[in-house]
């Protein structure tokens, strides 16, 4: 069920739209593409081929590629060889879903006025869809430019087959512009376009002292305590009041935010009172909202995730464990190096507690796009005119692998126009998108593409 | 069955009692009591009555002594209001044991030639035992002193009503004397008797910072980390690398071990060689025999048992905790006072990190006998003429309730005339106890008996 595109209002298409939005939209949702569990192996196989035939039926090529994990669904409205490509990517597995804990089957979507609800609605099954929506009425009313889809099934586990996908793909998905849909604005007042992430360094501090957990009576004072001294080596690497790192040289790769860059962020609408009510914090590092929105987007950070080893059941227990385990990483940002930094904790580490075994876990290269430039201003038309209002250039704080995997291989940088919001419980129960995003989001890319299609290349 | 005593050489006492020593200890050892799991509630009276029959067949009164949990066997050889009385503590449950780890059935006695294998036997059944057949000797031959026995039934969990039993039946157990046979030499080479225990204060240590883990990604730098944070608080308390307490005014009370003290300290046989190999240790604080002994016995702790929240799963897992825990104690000497080293923690802990919760666990006092006097001297005679040695005092690291209850209640401090030997297998798998230390203990307590007789009252 396709509606017509040639020759009709933009505004009459995306109207005209709405039913069939809404009913591929559950053909879709009612797949549980639940990356995480292998029990739904079958489900990704059956989403992926849903999605390439709603593809074709849009009038697109696409393709089912299978990978040593789940597959991936590329499509294309292909006009010429003579006209510059777009590929937006999107991804169409989800996070997991307890049933139990939602007001209604997360599995079943359900329309409730304006609003979707189901799982993967708002992540990232909606926002993909509105752009395909967008995308049909561009190539369908002779926009000169090439629109490429790239649906990803396994974006919610890392994307640990993403790259070697791109790698194995390099000509067939070859495009001179990349976009993201898969974020969330900070506030629905306004608009919100991305640029950066962080990076990420994990590591495992383990320390041990013995072989048996020992009486605390019998040994407290003589035999070390490996809690202890991890809690030690934590304080030495960071102040956790301030979120200071104390590690040598770990702020020397660091740029500080321009005074363009804090005018945006405060203009994307973001507040700490917002940020703590959505994360339900108690109190927060600071209450100015240039720095809370700094800190989380533009600073690096240490954190610790767990310490493990000992007595962890009720009460006390009066013992000194024999080795303990701290779980920690570093959100990363640009220019940081995950190599370096890693380098830095290593020396600092071997100082500060030599008998302690480092373990390397996963890195992540931070990423800056650009927020100025003529790409950028195609996308700031776009969302201006679909939305009604400037949009604010943002960053992510948390890592996209995906993104740094385009990067290296397609050679090209994303910017991340992302359609959800965070009254869309992102990641949580009841999640939802809702059709003025929707909407929104369709007319939207519709100026992007004719925008980008403007450019000179 | 028991053994003749009257007019008969105490070394040929002891030799034809072996074979009488070795059934009785089976037939204690072969009941588990094991009162840490309240299914062997029935093994408790089962070996209270055998307690109290064994008791009378040696010539002893005796009697079962309910509790509000298990029971207290008491005894007594009773000669004369007009000499004096001492009281043996001792206790008859036992750790648990899991038949699987040990060579034999932990609750099927074997007798290996002079080792006796099984649970309870060096801890504390054969000791008790072994009180019982010095006590028959000493009383059947005249000696002029009553002797009370008291067998305990909860000691391996803390003696949670032993103090109210004291209290209710104080009359019954008015004595002049107590010894406390329940401790482990430090080397076979050597008798030693303890005079001080450590006290105990736990103390939970909590912070919240929101109500769900949070994405390290989304809110990382700006939302508080009670893992970091509570890491930070225990490094402020203390240098876990030298163990130094930072809490301002900790040490105030804290005496320095005199010379004469030391001294003896190392007389034990205490090397810190041995002691990392008894308790599998890989490094240690110190290096020093004298410091190492002295920490373990006679200096206060400040220990992390564990630290609850956040991730604890294999690898990282990048969420920032909104709770956490620190499970905490401090070991104290006297003259510490645990009240008055809480309100310093506390003064300490608001000041440091006000929004913490702290909760206070159990508490005991530190212990301080007497090493010097009439009766330490009764103590020191009777190991030298029994071992042929010359004890060595020491102290006890951990802390013992029933010794602290029987001072308060009783008002008589306890000096403790352990038996057992580090490769006995203290609270570990294959606990075994031996006739070298039962037929030592039984000569032992003879002399101690006969020496007390003959002390001005």
């Amino acid at each position: 069920m396709t509606v017509e595109t040639k020759g009709k209002e933009l505004n009459q298409y995306v109207q005209d739209s709405r039913k069939s939005f809404e009913q591929h939209l559950k053909e879709l949702v009612d797949i549980p593409t639940v990356s995480a569990d292998p029990a739904h192996r079958q489900d990704m196989d059956k989403c992926a081929a849903r999605a390439a035939e709603l593809l074709k039926s849009f009038g697109a090529s696409a393709e089912v590629i299978q990978t040593k994990g789940n597959p991936v669904v590329v499509g294309e409205f292909h006009r010429s060889k003579d006209v510059p490509t777009v590929m937006i990517y999107n991804h169409i597995d989800v996070q997991p879903a307890d049933a139990s804990e939602w007001k209604s089957p997360p599995f079943d979507m359900k329309v409730d006025g304006d609003k979707y609800l189901g799982r993967g609605s708002t992540d990232d099954k909606g926002p993909a869809l509105t752009v395909l929506y967008g995308a049909k009425y561009a190539f369908d009313n002779g926009v000169p430019i090439n629109i490429k889809f790239c649906w990803e099934l396994e974006e919610e586990i890392g994307s640990p087959n993403f790259e070697q996908f791109l790698k194995d793909n390099k000509e067939k998905l070859h495009t001179d512009y990349i976009a993201v849909s898969d974020t969330v604005w900070i506030s629905r007042d306004r608009p919100a376009i991305g640029y950066g992430l962080r990076g990420l360094l994990g590591v495992i501090v383990k320390l041990k002292t013995g072989t048996k957990d020992v009486h605390s009576g019998l040994v407290g004072g003589l035999a070390r305590n490996p809690i202890g001294e991890l809690a030690k080596l934590i304080s030495r690497c960071y102040d956790a009041t301030t979120g200071e790192v104390k590690i040598p040289g770990f702020y020397d790769d660091v740029n500080a935010v321009s005074e363009n860059e804090g005018k945006d962020f405060l203009a994307s609408g973001f507040t700490v009172d917002a940020f703590k009510k959505a994360h339900e914090l108690i109190k927060l590092r600071t209450e100015d909202n240039l720095e809370g929105a700094t800190r989380i987007w533009a600073k690096p950070t240490f954190e610790v995730h767990g310490i493990t080893g000992g007595y962890s059941g009720p009460g006390v227990k009066t013992i000194v464990p024999f080795q303990a385990e701290a779980k920690l990483s570093m959100r990363l940002v640009p220019s940081q190096d995950p190599e370096k930094v890693f380098k830095l904790f290593e020396d600092f580490v071997k100082k500060e507690l030599p008998e302690a075994e480092i373990i390397r876990e996963g890195a992540l290269f931070p990423y800056m796009g650009e927020r100025t430039g003529p790409e950028a201003e195609a996308a700031v038309k776009a969302m201006k005119e679909a939305f009604g209002k400037e949009p604010a250039f943002v960053r992510e704080g948390g890592s996209i692998g995906a993104i740094l995997s385009m990067q290296k291989v397609l050679g090209k940088s994303s910017l991340f126009l992302g359609l959800s919001l965070p009254e869309h419980g992102y990641h949580a129960i009841n999640e939802n998108y809702d059709w003025q995003q929707a909407s929104g989001g369709m007319k939207m890319f519709v100026s992007y593409f004719k925008a980008l299609s403007e450019l000179k290349r």
